[in-house]
């Protein structure tokens, strides 16, 4: 079969993309998007090409023009200006009317009989003139109008001239023919969030150990005088736990222990009993009323609230009677607990997403997303996203997404490296990292060089966590004040958006020996605590906060750049912004027992500073200022003074 | 909307593949296909997977086991063993029955109650058993009737036993449940050829220039002679440029002069005049039964014929009068001529691919390719494919390839670099390269290695002419009897198929001053040549064409691994079969002016030598060998010696 249509010409190897196209790239509003492509055709036309993007649901696209660089790749930008779903693509096509510019330009040699070309020039032109409106095509009758008179008088030249000249080449940019063309399709995506998707600073405590009383069970009100000492320290996402109401069957005493006693408040993550389940609130936490006004406080802070989203429910959640067909059932009748064997989870039933009811469960579980959403809740942190199927994030995002555009996710998986991207890649705006493990040089070079380069940096977010209620990494453990001085610089300056859990700022690490459990876990009991404890790192973490809101160059995810440093436990690297107007640099001392000092390589040409010029360093930390030249400088970082710069570098 | 159906496993990431399995990847009969894929499930489930590959139009896939790598990679291999279209596929599922054997086992502790657990098998290897036939049915319903009473006896070991023991493992390896599972849609596909399509000496001559007498026209009878000697040299495909009748309107003189005088032959790249366009023979050659004398003749020494396809028409083509509206009209009524501005061929006339007779052109180009198909021709060499739309090549090679796979095309495109790729990639099996002006050792082996890796090498092979009627390179202007040795060696060793132009065994190199161009074309007049003239390398080529014989190492297009040689005068690399039985080291003098000797660096390593055994470096061009020892040797090239050692590399 004789193909009908076919491209005109070829557009390829189109970037940004991911997947092919499969999946969309994530941007925040405001970013630029360079677009690039191989844009090629048979024979000798002159190309043009424009980009195309809209919002997905307009008609209309808008239109830009890319320009042509090297090896038949063509470039050209966008700015995406709001949230929700774009579409781009690009639409190229053979430059009819100056291929023949060209043409007659190369053929003008004296004495050449160009009255063919002409006649080919004016069918051209006058092609373009019925499409011409107002007065733009007055002026182009007009022209050709004269180049007929030039030519019927046997002024070739002439007639040359005003068919090649700026005129007519402005008129004709404005009504180019297109028919030799091709339109990519289909058109590739975009997902844009708002700014606090790629730059934020997450805090994630437990409403019920807020209370100021030993013993007394923390409440929403006790939570809302906390927001102000978390917003005084520059968090702007706070990450509460479960606040749902608590299974009872086979609850987990303190330390995980298998048999809880009277008093004992069980696991948030066991979810659900006789007062509701993940659209109740836990009733010890307060009431509706006291919910609102935690969403009100939030909102007067400039604090987003990031719920955690729990696919668990208690042997006493009401689902387990109004859908049993929801969970997997044993021979024996009985449902099937949670299990990781030899480890038995008998507080928490799993769903079982392969139910006859795939359709009540999936909506189900996009209810709880959009009753939460219509509490105040912006982000959802998601537990164990990976353990259940891909095709349904891809789908309960999408639906979300399409009410509210606006919805951060971020993934809870420690998983596999593939299922990790995966789940960015179908919706996921950020992910948890290894990060919280991280502690050698190369190891962090080579992590972190992972996740922002290549074309993981067009769909992952690393937000990486300092500590979580369920990691205490031996770092913490046994590096005491000065590793969570230094874990929390790299945290918060190696990526945009990092977070810690509350107890980090009084450098909690008493851990269950042997593990990466803390001791006494938050998860399984009310914890008290005195937050101005001798030792504690509040102001640092503060200064940290303030010195990322400060530099547009730590707000930036995927702009890190290593640098030599000849100390292999000094980490030292760079983040500047595209136009080099905020340049910070970091240095690190990695080891928390001892001091270190070392050569640092400054990569001057990177940063636009002449060899022969003095430049500021101006530590933001300790603020002291150093006067550096060159492209060496010397560092020195001990656990008793200060683990680490965080230098802005000015030119004089 | 809830998806009605979603994969249950994920498969990404699928190797080979062309742009995202838009293209085929490319093979020869009996080649292995090494097939990848990411493979993975949320979850905790075993997986299992297998790779299905058809020809295209069967029914039924022929499955294989995946094993499975690191990183959740997944590996499976299969040889396409007829040429056309191929297809594969993988299906991956979760191995259900193995699921429960982990589960259970880990579980398997002492005082465990594992009764639901085993009743849980119970419906597993029911399930299965359901599929099975014959023995395996009665044998699988036997043991689990001997689970059952097992279990009734409370005996729950020996149930365990008999659930996970080596004959129900093998029984249910057999019945796998896929039900879980997905398989990848669509396949991807495979351009499957004969060997000769990737291992090939070319002999490229003009028939008309066969006479052995002077001012006579050389004829089909005297190229039947020739074919003897084209023989005898180790040729296997001979290349004849058009052998149509030629345009006598605007027809071009000897050395491409403008007027042409009588006697003057044209040239045949003009085609078309009363005797016939492009299904007919130039009557000066002879008639259809020399045609078909020719064909025997070739068929008789195991020669296969290459036909040029040149989509040009003389004025006087039959076409002009029967298809106008098959070429370009210019505004005074005339049809447009060839130009290249301010260059005019005014013997030519394109075709207008955008005619509205679209549908008759396309046809009537196919019916060329079918008439020569039918006539004994199998390749065709395409003359400028880059002026020519892409999709019609696509469209007309799937044609041809439907009704004959064996057919194979070689695009003569010297153009943008993208645009040769995609033509091998809508179906050319070989491309001209810029090999011909590739004689510096770093433009080699960079380009040698662009063109041998990443994905070209799924799709892309290059023929590596050493010179053809419009190529004269400056190296064998004035490298002279070396440089063309030197370059013949190149050709033939580092690319697997490979080719040269009449003339080139008797080292012509008169060009026109300044040029590439051959002074006296035989584009443009016929030419008679004394095959035996002094100084004539026919021994030399003989040999190299012996060699590629004897060394399958030489016969794969892949495989070139360029060694370290500290001289930059000495190129050197190495070719190897996969399983390292054929081992071939090329060592050639870049210089056709003066002797070099260098270092070589001998990857003992990947040749797997020891570093402490003698092994002997045989130099098949000149029959000497050498005693080598360790990872360096000595080499030492001069133009009045030799030129060039292809050692075959032989452990004692």
């Amino acid at each position: 079969m004789i193909p009908k249509e076919y491209p005109r010409v070829v557009i390829e190897a189109v970037e940004p993309k991911v997947d092919g196209g499969r999946f969309p790239i994530k941007r925040v509003v405001g970013e630029k998007i360079t677009v690039s492509a191989d844009i090629y055709k048979e024979g000798h036309f002159k190309l043009a090409a424009v980009l195309k993007i809209r919002q997905v649901g307009d008609d209309e696209w808008q239109e830009s023009a890319m320009t042509q660089g090297d090896n038949d790749r063509w470039f050209g930008e966008f700015i995406v200006t709001a949230i929700g779903r774009w579409e781009y693509t690009i639409e190229a096509y053979a430059e009819i009317y100056l291929s023949w510019v060209d043409e007659i330009t190369k053929k003008s040699v004296p004495g050449a009989d160009l009255r063919s070309e002409l006649l080919e020039g004016l069918v051209i032109l006058k092609k373009s003139a019925a499409v011409a409106q107002g007065e733009d095509l007055s002026r182009m009758l007009g022209i050709i109008a004269a180049i007929e008179t030039a030519l019927a008088a046997g002024e070739q030249r002439g007639a040359i001239d005003l068919g090649i000249g700026k005129v007519m080449h402005s008129m004709m940019a404005s009504y180019p023919d297109r028919s030799e063309g091709h339109q990519m399709t289909p058109p590739l995506t975009i997902m844009v969030n708002r700014p606090i998707a790629r730059f934020a600073a997450w805090y994630e405590f437990f409403p019920r150990s807020q209370s100021n009383l030993p013993y007394r069970h923390g409440t929403l009100q006790d939570s809302i005088r906390r927001l102000h000492d978390i917003k005084a320290m520059g968090f702007d996402v706070v990450y509460l736990p479960p606040i749902h109401p608590i299974g009872h069957s086979f609850r987990k005493g303190k330390n995980n222990s298998l048999v809880a006693v009277p008093g004992d408040v069980g696991s948030p993550w066991a979810i659900g009993n006789k007062h509701g389940g993940h659209m109740a609130l836990e009733p010890q936490l307060g009431t509706w009323d006291d919910w609102n006004q935690f969403v009100a406080t939030c909102r007067e802070l400039g604090i987003e609230i990031a719920l955690d989203y729990v696919m668990n429910c208690s042997p006493d959640h009401p689902y387990v009677a109004e859908h049993p067909d929801w969970f997997f059932h044993r021979p024996d009748g009985s449902i099937k607990y949670a299990e990781n064997p030899p480890k038995k989870y008998q507080d928490v039933y799993p769903l079982n997403f392969g139910t006859s009811d795939r359709a009540g469960l999936w909506q189900e579980m996009l209810e709880i997303f959009l009753f939460w959403i219509g509490k105040g809740v912006t982000t959802f942190r998601v537990d164990n996203p990976h353990t259940k199927p891909v095709p349904f994030w891809e789908w309960v995002i999408g639906e979300v997404h399409r009410q509210h555009p606006q919805v951060i996710f971020l993934a809870e998986a420690f998983t596999k490296p593939k299922m990790m991207r995966l789940l960015a890649k179908v919706g996921f705006a950020q992910s948890y990292t290894y990060f919280t493990w991280r502690d050698h040089k190369h190891d962090l070079t080579e992590y972190v060089s992972e996740l922002t380069s290549g074309e993981m940096k067009e769909y992952f977010t690393g937000n990486f966590f300092a500590n979580t209620p369920d990691i205490l990494p031996p770092i913490l453990q046994f590096g005491g004040r000065p590793a969570f001085i230094m874990r929390a610089v790299l945290a918060a300056t190696l990526s945009s958006v990092y977070g810690i859990y509350s107890g980090y700022e009084l450098c909690e690490n008493e851990a269950i020996p042997g593990k990466e459990e803390y001791l006494d876990s938050e998860k399984y009991e009310i914890k008290m605590r005195d937050w101005k404890a001798p030792g504690n790192i509040v102001d640092i973490i503060t200064r940290i906060n303030q010195i990322r809101q400060e530099c547009p160059a730590l707000q930036t995810y995927n702009n890190v750049l290593f640098l030599n440093a000849d100390n292999p436990n000094i980490l030292a690297y760079a983040k500047m912004t595209e136009d080099r107007s905020d340049i910070v640099i970091c240095v690190v001392n990695l080891d928390p027992f001892h001091a270190h000092h070392s050569i640092l390589h400054v990569p001057l040409g990177t940063f636009g500073i002449p060899e022969d010029e003095q430049y500021q360093a101006h530590d933001l930390l300790s603020g002291e200022r150093y006067r550096w030249h060159g492209p060496t400088a010397y560092v020195e970082l001990a656990p008793t003074t200060k683990m680490a710069h965080i230098i802005k570098v000015r030119r004089w």
